[in-house]
């Protein structure tokens, strides 16, 4: 089933939807057989709300396919994240909260060190202050090539971001970063015609950058790699005829969102309890809300068992504040798994909670998590999947044939 | 996988498969956690039956989408509800009986009111009986157009089926309905060049019969729309090497099953024994049965809970007759959900059974049913996917690859 199919089938209505993202929720037991980072936790509110609830679990790529947080939320947000893929430099300009335009082309930047003869003697230029960074990469602002804006926007020690703006950009490019030292960086080529003219704009301006930084050692030159644009995906309003809104506090999420329409909304601190004060105060401008908790990732990432039970604990406890909103529908669930005993992402489906007043619920008393869902009336589903059977919970999707 | 690959697969054999179709099956609970219609109703041969049986919940047409009739029979008869789309037109030529051939254009009609200046004042001709419909379609069938047949069959009040018969006829036409009164109808225009005859003849149909209907106000004109041709569809005999029978009281169920090639039988009265008892009669003339049962979507559509109940109750009453005649393949579902809760069809997954010596078999006392089917070894699938797993049970499929 395509998203063209599901557009043609959508309805006005007046329901609200909220979509509860804990970032790298799913995970796995410390040793076989025990319970996992959802199912150590004292979830009281959540295993209510599953209890009138379906269940599931959501692969978010494919099979045994690692999501990253781009492709994840794709899926949740109810895309093919394969078809609508979101190259590296785009990532990086979500995660410094670059509003990237359809004339952006943006790759990832590393401040480096070469030697007299041009040639690489450290890709990273001594991993520099973020601080000198930042004085560089307003250095680096006043190159000047007709007909083209450059933006560079420090993310942390070497690394930033390279945005080109102008029309009729192409991403298909080659990179500079020859990945060793001892060479020289490499120029950019078009891998097709259409990207001519980048490559043409982007050793324009890796030259001058190259004067620019001559002597100021270690950062006396550049790589840039990862060259991509935004996709362009379907937005939310006139997709699915929501007025969609994001509470994110980390600059990718917020891009992600805004890629699909949302409007990403300010968040005052940068506490849980914050993001949904947000909620509060704009229930009633919006039919959808996806309000996305970090640190559940974070922890796992950082093989933080404890501390990811916690965090989901949190969300737990805040629970109350969501659902005295009274919403149509909520869906709780992750873009991806993020077991702490893997510290990293991993392929493992993501349990999955949709509740409304028309689902197939458990019914019995049930511990919100991986076993129970996998149990789940919803089954084993594409994550994208989870947005068309919200939309029907909400009265949104009209019958197909009679 | 494709019906190609599948038919290129299908070998003879002698076994039987009844396909017991209970429209509108799958149900919701009146309180939640509570059970449903299903869960309800009180079906010890169906229990036994489902012990022996592997269970699945299927999806007629996709996550979160609502199944029409049409669509959801396709879908649980192996097709694919997407690519072979029933337009308006067709649907209301099946619930009439209309055999539709392959060079009909078929659309829905109207009588309708005009004043003095041809501006619609009443759609719908004061909802004039049935009867008087029925005497304006005999007139209305004395018009002659060259190089074309028409037919025109009443369905209920102001309703008509009107059909076009010619070669060449494409149906991507305007329609004549404006959808409001105080204006003229509308011409039909073609909204590609294919559809050029087609338009021509329709707007000749139409002028003549304003001259015929002037002077019968209140039908002293008629309004067309949902221009639609059957699709040609894979054939039964031909795809899945089934000699394939439809045991269907209404209309459209016999219309549908006719699509696909399955030979229509009669069925001597209106109860479900009269068509159980056409299914014993027919027994040793074909490989497949359909058998279709109304008034479980009925009774959902109506909001009657109860209703639902009982005539769940009454098949489980009659199954033990189709089980005497010792099918090799047994299938119980639906062709989508319609919740007496919800009072229409519904997006739920549709609670299915599929019987023979050969599957992964609940094994303990089960009651048939939603929640039963959600655990069940066919797990969430789409109910295309079910006709092949029949099919495989039956010994009909030969193996892929060596």
């Amino acid at each position: 089933m395509d998203l063209e199919f599901l557009h043609k089938l959508i309805i006005p209505a007046q329901t609200k939807i909220v979509l509860l993202v804990m970032d790298g929720l799913g995970g796995l037991p410390l040793e076989p057989g025990g319970k996992t980072e959802l199912e150590t936790a004292c979830t009281p509110h959540l295993d209510t709300l599953a209890s009138q609830s379906a269940l599931g679990l959501t692969i978010p790529v494919g099979p045994g396919i690692t999501a990253g947080s781009g492709p994840g939320h794709l899926a949740i947000f109810g895309y093919d994240p394969i078809k609508y893929e979101i190259g590296r430099g785009a990532l990086e300009a979500l995660g410094v909260d670059f509003e990237l335009g359809p004339d952006d082309l943006a790759a990832r930047g590393n401040f480096c060190t070469v030697d007299d003869n041009g040639l690489l003697t450290d890709r990273r230029a001594g991993r520099l202050p973020t601080e000198t960074s930042r004085e560089l990469a307003v250095l680096l602002q006043t190159v000047r090539v007709d007909g083209v804006e450059f933006f560079i926007e420090p993310v942390k020690e070497h690394r930033f971001v390279f945005v080109l703006r102008a029309p009729g950009l192409d991403a298909a490019l080659t990179e500079t970063d020859p990945l060793k030292t001892g060479v020289m960086p490499l120029s950019v080529n078009a891998i097709r015609p259409e990207a001519e003219k980048a490559a043409r704009l982007v050793n324009c301006f890796v030259a001058q950058a190259g004067r620019l930084l001559a002597g100021k050692s270690p950062a006396n030159m550049i790589l840039l790699r990862g060259f991509a644009k935004f996709p362009i995906v379907p937005q939310y309003a006139e997709l699915f005829g929501l007025r969609a809104a994001a509470i994110a506090i980390n600059g990718m999420y917020r891009g992600v969102a805004r890629l699909v329409g949302m409007q990403v909304l300010d968040v005052a601190g940068d506490t849980l309890a914050d993001e949904f004060a947000v909620l509060e105060s704009h229930w009633h401008e919006f039919d959808f809300f996806y309000l996305h908790v970090k640190k559940t990732d974070t922890c796992g990432e950082s093989g933080d068992f404890a501390g990811k039970v916690r965090v989901i604990e949190e969300v737990d406890g805040l629970l109350p504040r969501l659902l005295a909103l009274q919403p149509d529908v909520v869906i709780v669930s992750g873009d991806h798994s993020s077991p702490a005993i893997l510290k990293s992402h991993s392929w493992h489906p993501v349990p999955t909670l949709l509740y409304s007043k028309y689902v197939r619920s458990v019914g019995d008393t049930v511990k919100f998590g991986e076993r129970a869902c996998a149990r789940g009336s919803l089954g084993v589903l594409p994550a994208k999947h989870i947005l068309p059977i919200a939309l029907a919970n909400a009265g949104r999707i009209a019958k197909y044939g009679a």
